[in-house]
C-alpha cells in the first residue's frame, strides 16, 4: 500500500470517529432529562461553561493571531532572508498551520464541553434506573470527547502532511495545539480550583453543610469548573501531547534512510489506535456483577489489546519493521504499568493513603508533611519506568541505523499514545459523573440515586490516578522525543547555512549547564504562578460567598425559595482564570527566548533537559500528592479515624485543599509547559543558531 | 616561595586557629554563669548533647568500619588486581584518608557543641549587662564553631597531601567528612525538628503556653537540638562542602598543566580564607548604635574585603594568574549576592513573608499554599545566579589552557567557601542565642533579658536566611566542580587501563538520559525518608507528652516543684534519629552503585547531572519555604493580623511546623547527598569504567 493510501484510510478513520460522535450525540439526546429543578441547574451550568469558553477563546484568540503574526515573519527563516515566494510557500503556511492547530484544538475542546454538559443531567436521571444505565450514560458522554479530540488531532496531522508533505509543518501545528493548551489547562485549572477551593472552605468546613448543597454560592461554578477544567482543559492537553508524540516522531523519521516507510508506519499505527479506541468505547458497558472501575479498567487492556494484534498485523503486511513495533508496544506497555504504580501511592487501600489519614490524626501539619514525603517517593517508580522505557526502545531500535535509536524512543511515545482516545474518554467520563451527583443532590432524586452516583464519582476518580500517571509518562517519552526533533531541526538548518554539525548536547559544556540550571527552574516558577493564581482567587470568591451568608437573608438557614447570587461566583472565577492564565505561560516561552538568544543552540539544550528533568519530577510530585490528599479525605470520611467532622477530617480537609491546585492545576500543567518550551526550542533552533550572545 | 613553604604556612594558620579556640574558650570560661536555675538547666542541656553526640557517633563508627574496609577492598582498585606494595600503599592509605576525614569531622563536631553548649548560659547571663555584651558572648561561642570547623579541615587536607602527595587521596578524606555529614546532618536534623515540632505543637498550639515554658516536657530536647542539629549538623555540612571544594580543585589542578602552581595557589587561597575569618571574627563587636543583624552582616562584608585584597597580593608577589584571581572573587561575590536574593523571600518586611501571613487569616491551606509558591520562585534567582557564575568563571579562565575552564569553576567554588569560617560563626551564633532565649525564660531572668534575647534570636534568623543562600550557592558550585574531578578520574583510569578518553555526556546518549532521570529523583526520596522519620518521631513524642500532662499531677497547672520528664522526650529524640538516620543516606550511596554497575559511567555521569539539577532546585525550595514560614509566624506574633492566638496564627503555625523539617532536616541536608553521591562516583569511577552492564 502506498503512504498515500494509508493517509486515505486515515482520515476516513478520523472521518468515521466523527460518525460515531454523531451517533453518541444523538443516543445521549434521547435520553431522559429529569425534573425541572435539575434541568434548571443543568441549564445553568452549561451556560456557565459556555460563558467562560467564549471568554477564554476571546482571549486566547488575541494572543493565537499576535503568536500567528510572530511565526509569519519569523518562521521558518525570517522575512528579511527569504524570497517573496518562500514567505507564501513557507512562512505563511507555518502560521496557518499555527492557526490550524489552536482552531482543532478548540474545536474539540467545545464538543467536549457541549456534550459533557449534557450528559452530566442524563446520568444523573438515569442513575434512577440503576448503576450500570448511569454509567453508560456517564461513559458515553466522556467517549465523545476522547474521539473528538483524537479524530482532529489525527485529521489535522494528515490533511496538512498530504496537503504541504512537509514535517516541519507539523510542529507549527503542534504549537498551535500546544500553546492553547498551555493556556486552556491553566485558565480552566485556575477555574475549576478557585470554585472547588472556596466552596469546600465556606461550606463543608465552615458550615458543615454538604458538597453540592444548593445553599453554597459557589456550587455552580464549582461544578462548571469541573466541565471546563477537567473536560475542556484536559482534553487540550491530552490534544497536545497526542499531536506532540507524531509531530516529533516525522520529524526524526524524515531524516532518517527509509524515511517514507517510516512516517507510512506512524500515520498507520495512530489511525489503527484510534480505531481500536472506538472498538473500545464501543464494546464496553458495565457487566451485570463487574464495578464502575472494572468496567473503565477492562476497557484500557481490551483497547490495548486489540493495539497489540492489529499493529502486528500491519507490520507484517505492510513490511514495516518488528523493532519499531516491539517499541510501540514496550511504550504502551510501560504507560500501563506507570499507571498502576501511580495507583499504588493513590489508592485508599494501599499504605500511603492510609498513613497520612492517620498522620491526620496528629494535625493538618502532619498531614501535609506526609503527603509531601509520599509526592516525593512517588517520583521514583515513574522516573524509573520512563527511563527504562526510553534506554530500552533505544538499544531495541538502535540497529536498524543512524538515528534510530531515537527514533525508537519517538515511537514508543506514539505507542503510549495510541489509544489516547480511551484514556480521555475514561477520564472525562470523570467529571461528568462528578457533576450528576451534584444535580441529584440538587435535584432532590434521593438517597438511593445519590449513592449510585457516589459510586460512580469514586471510580472516576480512581481511575483518574491512572490516567495521569500514563499522561505524565507519555509526556516525558514525547518530549525525549522531542529533544530529539529539535536536534534534527537545528541540524537541518546548520547543513542548510553551511555551519559544523551538532552531535549533541555535553553536561560538560558549560554553555549547556548553564542552561540545565535555568530550565530546571522554570516548571518550579510556572506552578508556582498558577498556585498563586489560585490562591488570590479563592480568597476573592471566599469573601463573596461570606458576603451572601451575610447579606442575603434566610440563604444560611435554607429558607424556602431563597437562592444564592450563582452567577457573581461564576464571574469571579472565569475572571480571575482570565487574569492569571497569561503570565504563567508567557513566562515559559520568553524564559526559552531569552536563553536561546544569550546562550544559543548549546543552552536551549541543555534548557530543555533541565526543563524535562524538573518538569516531570514537579508533575510527578504534584499530581500524586494531590490525589493522595483527596484520597485521604475521602477515607477518614467514609467512617475512618474519627469520620467527618473530627479532627483528622479537619486537617485531611486541609490537605485536600493543599492538594487541589496541585493535581487539577499545577501539576497536570507541566506537560503542556515541556511541550511548548520544547516546541518554542524547535521551531527557533535555526535561529538561535543565527543568532546568539554566545 | 615553594609549595612546601605555602603549606607549612597553611598549617600555621590553622594552628593560630586552634590558639584562638583555645582562648575563646578560656575567655568564655570566666564569663559568669548566673543563677542555679540556668546552671542546671545549662547542664540538661549539656548532657543531652553530649549523650545524643556519644550514641550517634557510636552508630557512625559502625558505618565508617564497615565504609573503611569497603574502601581498603575496592579502592582505588580492587585488591584482587593490585599487587602487595599497591594495597598498603594505596588501598590503605585511601582507607585512613577516609577514617581521618570521619575523625576531624567529628572532633570539629564535639568541639563546637561543648562551647555551644557553654556560650548559651554566658550568653543569657549577659544579657543582664546589656545587648552589646550579649551579643559578644553569643557570637564568640559560634566563632569557635567556625574556627574549629576549617582550622581541622585545612589541617587534615594540607597534612594529607604533605604526606602522600596524592590529589586522589583527598577524595577519600572528602568522602569521610561527608559521609559522616551526611548521617550527622540527617540525625541531628530529625533530632531537633522531633523536638521543636512537639514542643510547639503541644506548648504553643495545644496549651498556649509560651515557647520556652519549663513545664513543657519537650523543651529541654528542643533546646539540646539546637545544639545538635544546628550547631554539629551544620558544621559537620560546612566541614564536608569546604573539603569537597578543596579536593576538587586539586584534582582537577592536578590534571592541567602547570599543576603545582595551581595547587599551591588554591592551598594558598584556601589559607588566606581561614586568616580573614580570624582577623573578622576578632574585631567583630557590636557597635553602640548598631544592631546585632547589622553586626553579623557587617562581619560577612569585612571578611570577604579583606579576602580580595590579600589573595590579590598573594597572586601578585607570588605569580598565580588574574583570571583565576577573578574567578575566585567572583565566586565569593555571587555567594553574596545570592544570599541576599535569598533573603528577599524570608525577610519580613518584604512582600512575600506578608503575602503568607495575609493568606494565613483564610486558613492554613492557603498559609501552605503561597509559601510553597514563594519557595518554587525563590528557586530562579538563585539557579541563575549559580548559572551565570559557572559559565563567567568558565570562560575567564578558559585562554588559560585546555581544562582550565572547569578549573575555573572549582576556582569559584574554592572562592566562594574560603571565608566560610565566618559564616559558620554567624550561622553557630543563631541556636546558641536561641538557648540563651530559652534559658532567660527558664532561669526567670525577668523581661527585659528575654527581650534582648528575643532580639538577638531574631538577628540570628534573618543572617540564616542569607548564609543558607550562601552554603547552597557554594554547593552547587563544589558539584559542579567535583563533575569536574569525575571525569578527570575516570580519564585517568581509562588511560591506565588503555581505554578511549570520555570526552564528556552528551544527553543525547540514551545512557545519560537515563540516568539523568533517576538521578533526579535521589533528592526527592532522599527528603521524603527524612521528612517521614521527623513525621513518625514527632508523632511518638506528642503522645509521650500527652502523656506526662495526663499522668504528671499539677504539671499543666504549674504547680511549685513539679518537673516534667525531660530525660524521656530527650530519649525519644534519641532513639528515633538514630534510627531514622541511615535509610536515606544508604539509599543514595546504593542508588549511585546500582545505576554505576547497571549503565557504566555514562549513565553515572548522566545521575550526577541530574542529582545535582533537582538537588539544588528542592534544596533551594525546602530552606526558603521553612523560612518564610518561619518568619510569617513571627511577623503575626508580633501583633500583625491578630497577633498571637488569631485564627491568622494558627494558619501560621501549620506553615512553621511544615517548614521546619524542610528548612532544618531536608532541605540542608541534600547539600551534603549532592556531595556524596558525587564523591561515591569519582572514587568508583574506575570500577564503574571495568565493570557494568551496558
Amino acid at each position: 500500500m502506498t503512504q498515500k493510501t494509508i493517509i486515505f484510510i486515515g482520515i476516513a478513520i478520523c472521518l468515521l470517529s466523527f460518525v460515531f460522535v454523531s451517533f453518541l450525540y444523538i443516543w445521549l439526546k434521547k435520553q431522559n432529562s429529569g425534573n425541572a429543578k435539575i434541568k434548571s441547574v443543568g441549564k445553568l451550568i452549561k451556560e456557565g461553561a459556555r460563558t467562560f469558553l467564549r471568554k477564554e477563546y476571546a482571549v486566547l484568540a488575541k494572543f493565537a493571531a499576535v503568536a500567528a503574526l510572530v511565526i509569519f515573519i519569523l518562521l521558518p527563516s525570517p522575512v528579511w532572508n527569504a524570497g517573496i515566494s518562500d514567505i507564501f510557500e513557507k512562512n505563511l503556511i507555518m502560521a496557518l498551520a499555527y492557526i490550524f492547530g489552536t482552531l482543532f484544538s478548540a474545536i474539540a475542546g467545545k464538543i467536549g464541553i457541549e456534550i459533557a454538559t449534557n450528559a452530566n443531567v442524563k446520568t444523573a436521571e438515569a442513575a434512577k434506573k440503576g448503576i450500570r444505565e448511569s454509567f453508560l450514560c456517564g461513559f458515553r458522554g466522556g467517549a465523545v470527547m476522547g474521539l473528538a479530540v483524537v479524530g482532529s488531532s489525527l485529521l489535522g496531522i494528515l490533511l496538512l502532511f498530504l496537503i504541504t508533505g512537509n514535517t516541519t509543518m507539523l510542529l507549527g501545528f503542534s504549537f498551535g495545539a500546544s500553546s492553547l493548551a498551555l493556556f486552556a489547562k491553566a485558565g480552566g485549572g485556575i477555574f475549576t480550583k478557585t470554585a472547588d477551593i472556596s466552596a469546600d472552605i465556606t461550606g463543608k468546613v465552615e458550615l458543615g453543610i454538604p458538597e453540592d448543597d444548593p445553599r453554597n454560592p459557589a456550587v455552580i461554578a464549582d461544578n462548571v469548573g469541573d466541565n471546563v477544567g477537567d473536560v475542556a482543559g484536559m482534553g487540550a492537553d491530552l490534544f497536545d501531547s497526542h499531536v506532540a508524540s507524531i509531530a516529533a516522531a516525522l520529524v526524526i523519521a524524515s531524516s532518517l534512510i527509509n524515511s517514507v516507510t517510516n512516517i507510512t508506519m506512524i500515520f498507520c499505527f495512530a489511525a489503527i489506535g484510534l480505531l481500536c479506541s472506538i472498538i473500545g468505547i464501543f464494546t464496553s458497558k458495565m457487566g451485570k456483577k463487574g464495578t464502575p472501575t472494572g468496567a473503565l479498567n477492562k476497557n484500557t487492556y481490551v483497547t490495548t489489546g486489540i493495539f497489540f494484534i492489529l499493529t502486528a498485523l500491519a507490520t507484517w503486511a505492510l513490511n514495516f519493521s518488528w523493532r519499531l513495533w516491539c517499541a510501540s508496544a514496550l511504550g504502551l506497555v510501560i504507560g500501563v504499568v506507570i499507571g498502576i504504580t501511580t495507583d499504588y501511592f493513590t489508592n485508599d487501600t494501599k499504605r500511603p493513603v492510609r498513613q497520612v489519614a492517620n498522620a491526620s490524626k496528629t494535625g493538618p501539619a502532619f498531614t501535609i508533611l506526609s503527603g509531601i514525603s509520599y509526592g516525593f517517593l512517588s517520583v521514583l517508580p515513574a522516573m524509573v519506568g520512563i527511563a527504562v522505557s526510553a534506554l530500552s526502545a533505544y538499544y531495541i531500535c538502535a540497529p536498524l541505523g543512524e538515528g534510530y535509536g531515537m527514533f525508537g524512543i519517538s515511537v514508543a511515545a506514539v505507542g503510549m499514545l495510541s489509544i489516547v482516545a480511551m484514556i480521555i474518554s475514561n477520564d472525562a467520563y470523570g467529571p461528568i459523573v462528578d457533576n450528576a451527583r451534584g444535580l441529584a443532590e440538587m435535584g432532590n432524586l434521593g438517597e438511593d440515586v445519590i449513592e449510585i452516583a457516589d459510586k460512580l464519582d469514586s471510580a472516576g476518580n480512581t481511575v483518574k490516578a491512572i490516567t495521569k500517571g500514563f499522561a505524565i509518562g507519555a509526556a516525558g517519552l514525547t518530549v525525549i522525543a522531542l529533544l530529539g526533533a529539535f536536534l534534527s531541526e537545528i541540524n537541518a538548518a546548520a547543513a542548510l547555512t553551511g555551519r559544523s554539525l551538532i552531535s549533541g548536547f555535553d553536561v560538560m559544556n558549560p554553555l549547556v549547564f548553564f542552561g540545565l540550571l535555568i530550565g530546571a527552574a522554570v516548571p518550579a516558577v510556572f506552578s508556582a504562578l498558577q498556585i498563586l493564581g489560585v490562591d488570590k482567587n479563592a480568597q476573592r470568591m471566599i469573601a463573596e460567598i461570606h458576603r451572601q451568608f451575610k447579606e442575603i437573608d434566610g440563604l444560611k438557614e435554607g429558607k424556602e425559595g431563597v437562592c444564592p447570587d450563582y452567577a457573581k461566583c461564576i464571574e469571579i472565577a472565569t475572571k480571575g482564570a482570565l487574569k492569571e492564565l497569561i503570565p504563567a505561560g508567557l513566562f515559559a516561552i520568553l524564559s526559552t527566548m531569552i536563553v536561546g538568544f544569550v546562550g544559543g543552540v548549546y543552552a536551549v539544550g541543555g534548557f530543555l533537559v533541565g526543563n524535562i528533568i524538573s518538569g516531570l519530577m514537579l508533575a510527578l510530585f504534584m499530581s500524586n500528592s494531590g490525589g493522595l490528599w483527596d484520597n485521604s479525605k475521602k477515607y477518614i470520611e467514609s467512617g475512618n479515624n474519627g469520620g467527618k467532622g473530627s479532627d483528622a477530617h479537619k486537617s485531611a480537609v486541609v490537605g485536600d485543599t493543599v492538594g487541589d491546585p496541585f493535581k487539577d492545576t499545577a501539576g497536570p500543567s507541566i506537560n503542556t509547559q515541556i511541550t511548548v518550551v520544547s516546541l518554542v526550542a524547535t521551531l527557533m533552533g535555526a535561529l538561535f543558531l543565527a543568532v546568539s550572545i554566545f
